[in-house]
């Protein structure tokens, strides 16, 4: 199906675009292409055990209305094929592969949790290529994580009806109400749904994230390289990499604006859909600083 | 002059609005009133030294064009008659006054700098009074300042073209022309123009600001009597009120956002005007949390 066919059939959404595969450097690469035909493209950079259908429709679909947003499967994960790497590094240059695929010259990036670390990888190391970034619930290498602590803990939580409610959400009960909307949505596609991960695809995710913050990087020499305006988002309450990290990042990097959310965690980003489509929206159509 | 008139007048602007006054509690206000007649108008608190026409004009008519927006002098400030209070709990009362003295029910404040620390104040005291609450390149009671040191530093540029270039903006190229274009915006309206503030007005600011920040609150009894939604706005660089004080106020109050802004000082919102006013907008505009 061409661009002209999709837009025949009106809007494609996250719900209703048809996944498209792309394949080259030994991996099939699953992806969903939204929006206008033409602009610089918003890439996203998936969580930690999430695949394509994880995301937030009203997020994707609202990004989407002006500016084309692709959501992909990295290698190993979802419908893609290949295998999950067991570090960032890796997982920047299987990235890198799918951006190459498609043809694209210029995107910006969007990088949420884990997908965030190998954000920050992308645009130290690919000036050109990346125009904007936006790290969302992310954390700088050698930063503050309670992975394994935060997911014992919500899995233990037997009667939550995902584990993503309580390690995405706070206990207010407007943080949970979000929340259970938030999944809600997470489900409105039926047809063609991506494919859940298991621990293939999430214990060496987790090493990644794990060996990510455990090494040190006391010259914040990725940080340093990153020379793209970039948007750093977290949640106040975000329990398994704490908003500590977005300060320390937003001082670190040159170019960088700050947002943080009230009452939320992890899943900031999905528990005020509307504010954070607003904010970065008004990011990446701000004109860059003249002298 | 009415309403009405200044509607049959086209728009009026920070720059054409006439100068009005309001007197009551032995103090004559000066004042402008920008914007629709209906809606929660939007107060402003201004900083150490400033009066109506040291406001942004862009910043001020852009939030004015689907709010009420009023600026003014407080007590001994400006145009207005009255002593300027040597603390900030008296400048909060003079504030106070002047906002029953319009006969409004329900306000936003904005404060930037020492009229956030007055906006606090308000805030803390009046639940219902004031709706959503905006602080700007400000400090919590007991942060850190170095106003007197920054003063110092920025009168003994002889070169400066005005104080607030060195005050208000960083030494990047791209900082200082935006400063530049804000300082030439600042001095748009030719006739009816503010008072400038001497020692009288200056020297018991200071003596505020400073005893403010010189005040430990170890239980942040202020921010945590601070139940509306807040904006917490600062720049990376502010020298007077570093964004320190920020991230320290939006992790003490209880409902905040936070917004910090790259290579910036303390006049950030001047710096980045249509972004801080989108952003604004963006808080204002979000309906409250639902449960």
């Amino acid at each position: 199906m061409t661009e002209l066919d999709l837009a025949g059939q009106g809007v494609a959404t996250l719900e209703t675009a048809p996944t498209r595969y792309v394949e080259g450097h030994g991996i099939r690469f699953a992806y969903r292409r939204l929006g206008p035909a033409t602009g610089t493209p918003l890439i996203l950079l998936q969580h930690f055990s999430g695949n394509i259908d994880a995301w937030d429709p009203v997020v994707v679909n609202a990004l989407a209305t002006d500016r084309p947003v692709i959501a992909f499967d990295n290698a190993g994960v979802g419908r893609s094929t290949g295998q999950t790497p067991d570090n960032v590094a890796a997982m920047a240059k299987d990235a890198l592969a799918f951006i190459n695929l498609l043809g694209l010259s210029e995107v910006d990036l969007l990088g949420f949790s884990l997908g965030g670390c190998v954000a920050q990888l992308i645009a130290a190391e690919q000036e050109q290529l990346v125009r904007k970034l936006i790290l969302v619930g992310t954390a700088p290498k050698g930063g503050e994580e309670h992975l394994l602590a935060v997911l014992q803990e919500a899995f233990s939580q037997t009667d939550a009806p995902d584990p993503r409610l309580p390690l995405f959400f706070t206990k207010s009960s407007a943080s949970r109400s979000s929340g259970l909307a938030f999944l809600k949505r997470t489900k409105l596609r039926e047809d063609d749904r991506d494919t859940d991960n298991g621990p293939a695809v999430t214990d060496p995710q987790a090493k990644a994230l794990i060996t990510w913050c455990a090494t040190p990087d006391p010259e914040h020499s990725i940080l340093r390289a990153i020379l793209q305006p970039t948007l750093v988002v977290s949640g106040s309450h975000d329990t398994m990499l704490p908003a500590n990290n977005a300060y320390a990042m937003f001082k670190e990097l040159s170019n960088a604006q700050l947002i943080l959310y009230p009452d939320s965690g992890h899943g900031a980003l999905f528990q005020y859909p509307e504010m954070f489509v607003s904010h970065v929206r008004t990011f990446l159509e701000a004109p860059p600083a003249t002298a």
